[in-house]
């Protein structure tokens, strides 16, 4: 791959040694929808060469793509467009600095996994509940940059509730060092937080201080069926009035998700096959009460007020196990049956029911598709995605699915939903925030976006859509 | 009072009915130590009216010290400096917009009382889980601007925790309209974040969207006699590592602040006089468990490990409401002794006990003053409030005082602590955030704040300071 014309001057401009070579995994995407780009990779070894790297870039005015595990689905690590950029990866920064149990404190590298931290948490009699399906390979500054949900949100927060501060590398090459090991700081602006959620458009995460939690004492899991959508959400305010605090999943599977498990992952187990529709219960309980008594008595109480129709408890580790990787195997099922598009989109709890509805008719109207839609039901967030019909192939679907896409994003912000719940806007996008977004929320962004990084160096076109042609929004997906 | 020479020209722009007179409520503050100043009082009815007053002060070059309760300890809303600003209150706007029980959501304008919103959550049968002393007085505007804490953090989170979005006005008159009933929204920065906390330098917070919460449904309240802070934070470690999501407060209190309770007050009754440490736990558990056994269990287990000489679990909510009226009135008694110099401060938990013995002999060598060291021990949290000697009077240590209030802090700060753990910055600590703050942090704050804010309209010198004289920092409490 050509260098860009700058690459030269850049290069000299490094600290030596960062330079690795950029291979193939550098500039990918999970879907394959989108080749990124890059002239140089530096993958630097502390904060003070992450600093250098960035004020080198600066003075050559060449783009910094940060790259994490590189599992993010709305390419904000994958620039294909425009001046080539630097391609920034941490993997050589993924040391656990610290870990305070009695704080219930770590603090790690950006390049660490998420189960790297998971692991050191655990190594300390704690948890990181931050748990989703690419932990293996997603990177904690990528984690912590897109703001990740996940499995563990109902209970715990986002990546921003978990995070208590950062280390971070700012567009002019200042080291910002923010690494509290404190719930409770009122001493200015939340900058931190800022940064989390920014797509490393203002800055390179480093290193973050992370919230870990007790592990719990007794975990009761559960399978439900249950008839609609509206059910599971009654179910959802049963159980939460009843079990608050200890409520640590809900989350929704439709029959059509079973359906496409039946067909193309026949080998895992389904507790409750045909279900219409079905939610995954978790309950993490305190020391001190029976869990499975608990966990009965409600599921009972599920089902004399009609939320149910059937519910199986988990009656060992083992069994929980197979409950969630039913959950866990519906995104592979998706990409095996490939879909037209594919919405993380999240809605008042309230309209949801009305949603799924309307959404169904709508697209029923448009065309010959199935619908799976699935997820964090307790959080309001539901992926949202639309297949072909049986037998015919998405490549048919190629005129449908922009109309498809915008028509359920438009359905979805016409009812106080977004149009990226959980992960993040990248160049996928970022012409829907330019589009939906409030423009008072827009212009402080544009405003912060250019008092903190004039030159545009930091992920050009990641969240912000640069004027086109360049790093301007992409469609797909 | 004077008006600023701007204030004709103002008020000919500003629209009618939104003047109100200026009484003095408008210009106090709790401790007294500061009187505020003001030219025109403005009591917009809407958020269009709030745009319109910003918009005309903008023109006329006025700041605006926007007003809440006037509950706040950091002379965050009363400027007693420079160019007399409009006095801006949502006093008008204080009504409940809206109530989702379903999704555990509320809309509040900014002008409500804390107890009002309470009020309006418990009326959909669910609890608003933040919760302080002055909730009666304090509004919701001001709760949001300094992001305040109170005694339910440790289980739901301070303010910006549990705000789901906001709607402001910013410098520029735009109206930000972010009231997400959302649990998660990856769509970009996250700008309401940055409002909460902002103290209103960055706009004025015109309603917020609130996260709700189910009301428990068993509540185990006890007191417990601990030898020493470190006990206590073990006792802690016991207690969220067996009743892990069910922890809703954990209060430290000082045999001094007993003293004093004593001495001042009576008739309170105290459960374990004498105790040199106590500790107030509260519990939150789920149904079908038996919480006074569970209490109980956990009780014995305190004692057993030496992390308690003795434990007294409430019988009745009666003797849970004795258990935390005294908690309460610790702040009363200490106003009744008079403070040399108050400090509300946060630490890393394990550095507490070590900061609490340290910080004694410090300010023995000083001179000769009582210390009454309690709080949100939970959360790191500590209200480290000096007192003079029996007899002698707080006046006696007016040179001492600004020399303890820098060791105290400069202590805090060299063990990674906080110098405003939830009170806010205000006008009384900018001079400690200029001088403690990480520098790219205050960098990132103060670019932030000129491309916002260009004109420094928005509560002039309070978190950031201007150069003096003028808005400048000032000192005291």
């Amino acid at each position: 791959m050509a260098l860009n014309p700058a690459d030269d001057r850049l290069a000299a401009l490094l600290p030596e040694g960062v330079l690795r070579p950029l291979e193939p995994r550098h500039l990918d995407e999970p879907r394959g929808y989108h080749a990124g780009q890059g002239g140089l990779l530096a993958a630097p070894r502390s904060v003070e060469e992450v600093a250098a790297v960035v004020r080198a870039c600066t003075a050559a005015r060449v783009g910094i793509v940060p790259r994490g595990g590189g599992t993010g689905l709305v390419a904000g690590s994958v620039m294909p467009l425009g001046p080539l950029p630097l391609v920034l990866s941490l993997e050589r920064m993924a040391g656990i600095r610290g870990a305070w149990p009695e704080e219930d404190v770590l603090i790690a590298d950006s390049g660490a996994t998420l189960s790297q931290v998971q692991d050191a948490a655990r190594a300390v009699g704690r948890q990181f509940p931050l748990s989703l399906a690419s932990q293996g390979t997603a990177q904690l500054g990528g984690i912590l940059s897109t703001n990740a949900g996940g499995t563990a949100v109902l209970r715990w927060g986002n990546a921003r509730a978990l995070c208590l501060g950062v280390e971070a590398v700012l567009p002019d090459g200042s080291v910002l060092r923010d690494l509290r090991r404190l719930r409770k700081d009122n001493t200015g602006y939340a900058i931190s937080d800022l940064l989390v959620g920014a797509e490393g458009t203002l800055g390179i995460i480093t290193a973050a201080s992370l919230r870990l939690a007790p592990l719990p004492q007794a975990v009761a899991t559960a399978m439900l069926a249950v008839p609609d959508p509206a059910a599971a959400l009654r179910l959802l305010a049963l159980v939460q009035g009843e079990m608050a605090g200890c409520v640590t999943a809900f989350e929704l599977i439709s029959g059509q998700g079973l359906a496409f498990l039946s067909e193309t992952l026949p080998e895992i187990r389904q507790p409750l096959p045909g279900a219409p529709w079905s939610v995954l219960l978790e309950l993490s309980l305190p020391r001190g009460c029976d869990p499975a008594a608990m966990a009965e008595a409600l599921l009972v109480r599920a089902l004399e007020q009609g939320l149910a129709s059937d519910a199986i408890l988990a009656q060992s580790g083992a069994q929980a196990g197979e409950f969630w990787s039913l959950r866990e195997h519906l995104p592979v099922a998706n990409r095996r049956i490939g879909a037209i598009s594919s919405h993380d989109i999240s809605l008042p709890l309230s309209e949801i029911p009305r949603f799924i509805a309307d959404a169904g008719a709508m697209l029923a109207a448009m065309g010959d598709m199935r619908v799976n839609c699935f997820g964090h039901l307790g959080d309001g967030n539901l992926h949202y995605n639309v297949f072909p019909a049986p037998g015919r192939d998405r490549a048919e679907y190629a005129a449908l699915r922009p109309r498809v896409q915008e028509a359920v994003h438009e359905m979805v912000v016409a009812r106080g939903g977004s149009f990226s719940a959980e992960h993040g806007v990248g160049r996928l996008k970022a012409a829907d925030l330019a589009r939906w977004g409030d423009p008072a929320r827009l212009a402080a962004m544009r405003a912060i976006k250019a008092a903190l990084d004039p030159l545009g160096i930091m992920n050009p076109g990641a969240v912000l859509a640069l004027p086109e042609p360049g790093g301007g929004p992409i469609s797909g997906g």
